[in-house]
């Protein structure tokens, strides 16, 4: 939708002017949308600071083998990439990961471990235009570095939820589903198949919401896998834990394989977290880099859209930084999630910009209130004023549009005494003030 | 020095990996880094939310011929410019007023006057590496447009200051030098120079500073600017806004001229800003498109560094964006103003990361432990723990490592009694709390 309203702008384009409008798939962020997108990177923010998360960033633009190394050469195809005046190939960055492996390995002796770090980049794509598909977006990245216990998974995972909780959004909105590349490693190998063939049954089995049964159950088929495999691998979805645990009783390593996500699922319930997780033996997630504990936090009703990402990725900061230390995190994105808040109409009224406006009768009284309004801004008060001289019905006009909490009103009788005229500007009751009590804050907490 | 770092860096790299380092001129924010940086960012917010304004923010990149038709194609060479996969010309944004009047046109009509917007993006150049210059950087961007008033230009000189002060800098660190390109128009017109050549000598007096009037009188003179007027110019600098008045005393123009200044400077004087303003004939900044008022922030001792430059560009709007309103505003850098914080001593310390740091005698405790975490971080508070069983010395440890203001010690003894022991960090007083009030938030105040 958004992408769309582009070209419905119209401007008022005087003849010798040419409208240029923005990109297609980048947004403009008017004072609406800046002050969602301010609410959600702080509740984001005060999530991080409550887990003992600290906040880091990186560069917008990187070198593209930073990106080729990690993912081959066929993600060039979705990004953003160029070759800059130096010669050098350049993209912009399509995740923070890489970053963040590239930072960690910088100063990976000197941190003290477990790392617990976390970023809001704005990250970029190149894909065709169509029908309001963004090449932009904010994403939380929240990475915990040092840690295989899986008590570090259910904090992540934890983490995550809180950020959409601190939005409003409850069990009721929101559903983890939560599975582990290890336990359905175990499985398929208790099914016959081989350990070399797992990462493709990881793809095909990523496409399952996509691709229906059919479908994937014939890739996998083609990949020579038994139709009694087949069938035992697209019925897991459904199965608990604990239908896993009987299904493959004689089996040794699937509740070897298990334990640790039933670690993780116990600590989540101990939090308090029971009504938000979900364990599915379905979900595989498509990155190939993940090694262990794999989530995605959907919302419960409506067109399902996935909001969060993230799992265990002990073997990517080797591969990807040169340190060989055990990683985990997610990505939240602000598009899906801002639109979720939108439609569940948790969007918060922006709060009154300015709580007081300053009228002058006259001219005389604009040095008073100019001295007024440095006193009441010197002690954070929100304060505006009609930047040149009006008819006072004008002046209170612009307080109104300003959505004033008070309207302070200077006059040359009430100068002359020494007070102000202030207005409630919701009731309109209106008293007398002292001047010197509005400049030395006496006064300012009430109308 | 920042980008300097990046040579210097080395990394435990592997046999199988290749270290990659960032690009030239960009800047990783380490936890330290951006903390100081959100220090910055949340005094310009709470500045920009008492000055009544609001924030908005654009793509970071745009179509090229947003830049070359407000500059013309020589400053191209400084762009961080490409040509995207669509084949369309795009630049990393130099700088946010283009992308400003893009949008203040697009909705022109609906947006009630004056529009008090402010941003903080981050802006590139393409500039060949040296000594520590930067392609990146973030800048404060405060705007108001539709208000030709003296009041609206005192208004956004008093907010770069305040900008400033709000993060400790005071008159003693500080000087705002103002001038008003209408008035020295009219001391040229008034020493004979010739309408037209006005632009020439406002671009050879922005040099003075670097070039010397040595070398800024010839390039004048070169102008056919006659001895005497040449001499006249030259000396402006040192005047006061009275001695230009009794230098110019024959000329109307010149006096009719001044009348805005002399408003501009009398209003930051009643707002108390007297000993931050100082008026400087000499000051005409380089951008060809300011029509009144310019200003420019300096640090007042040691090194002189700019930190803040703006004006009123009332043309520029129509030019750009195809809608006639008057408009001023400033720009003000991160990086120069981070180094002067650094050198008076103006970085806050850090707040302490971690309130509450739990710890397990064993792992019986662990459910209550993630419950109680829950119920803490639930209230606001800032919680932490060891994300693995570790003798207690060892959890005490990292209580330490995150400056932790409490630590929380639940033991099976504690426990059964229903209490935990809690630990003030810095007195080292301990005292045992019942886990009900700490759960409920009756005691998160005190150790």
């Amino acid at each position: 939708m958004r992408s769309r309203r582009t070209s419905r702008r119209r401007t008022t384009s005087s003849a010798r002017t040419i409208e240029i409008q923005s990109l297609t798939g980048f947004r403009d962020f008017y004072p609406d949308e800046l002050a969602l997108r301010q609410h959600v990177f702080s509740a984001w923010r005060r999530v991080g600071a409550r887990y003992g998360f600290t906040e880091y960033d990186g560069p917008p633009l990187e070198p593209l083998e930073l990106y080729t190394k990690k993912s081959g050469d066929e993600i060039v195809g979705q990004l953003y990439h160029f070759t800059d005046k130096g010669g050098r190939e350049v993209a912009l960055r399509p995740e923070m990961t890489p970053t963040f492996a590239r930072m960690i390995a910088a100063r990976a002796g000197g941190l003290p471990k477990p790392i617990r770090w976390f970023s809001i980049p704005q990250l970029f794509r190149y894909e065709r235009p169509q029908r309001g598909r963004l090449r932009e977006h904010f994403q939380l990245n929240m990475d915990i570095v040092g840690e295989t216990d899986p008590l570090a998974d259910a904090e992540i995972i934890a983490a995550a939820i809180d950020a959409l909780r601190e939005l409003g959004l409850d069990h009721t909105h929101i559903v983890a589903r939560i599975s582990d590349r290890r336990l359905v490693s175990a499985i398929l190998s208790a099914l016959g198949v081989e350990a070399i063939d797992h990462a493709a049954v990881f793809g095909a089995l990523d496409k399952l919401e996509k691709e229906g049964p059919e479908k994937v159950g014939a890739t996998l088929r083609e990949r020579g896998l038994s139709d009694g495999a087949v069938d035992r691998i697209l019925a897991l979805g459904p199965l608990s834990l604990e239908g896993i645990a009987e299904t493959f009783a004689a089996d040794a390593g699937v509740a070897d394989a298990a334990a640790p996500l039933v670690e993780v699922i116990g600590h989540l319930e101990a939090s308090g977290f029971a009504d938000y997780v979900r364990f599915d033996a379905s979900l595989v997630r498509g990155l190939a880099y993940y090694t262990g504990t794999v989530f995605e936090i959907w919302e419960r009703s409506g067109e399902l859209r996935a909001v969060c990402g993230g799992g265990r990725y002990d073997d990517l900061l080797s591969a990807l930084g040169g340190v060989d230390l055990p990683a985990l995190g997610f990505g939240m994105g602000d598009v899906v999630l801002c639109e979720l808040l939108k439609d569940l109409d948790l969007v918060p009224p922006r709060s009154a910009r300015v709580e007081d406006f300053l009228i002058c009768v006259t001219e005389d009284e604009r040095a008073t209130a100019l001295a007024l309004a440095r006193a009441l801004r010197d002690r954070g008060r929100r304060v505006s004023y009609d930047l040149r001289a009006r008819a006072v019905g004008k002046q209170f006009k612009s307080a109104n549009q300003a959505g004033a909490a008070r309207a302070i009103v200077l006059g040359p009788e009430e100068s002359a005494r020494g007070v102000a005229s202030v207005r409630d500007m919701a009731s309109g009751d209106e008293r007398e003030v002292s001047i010197d009590a509005l400049m030395n804050g006496d006064n300012h907490g009430k109308g």
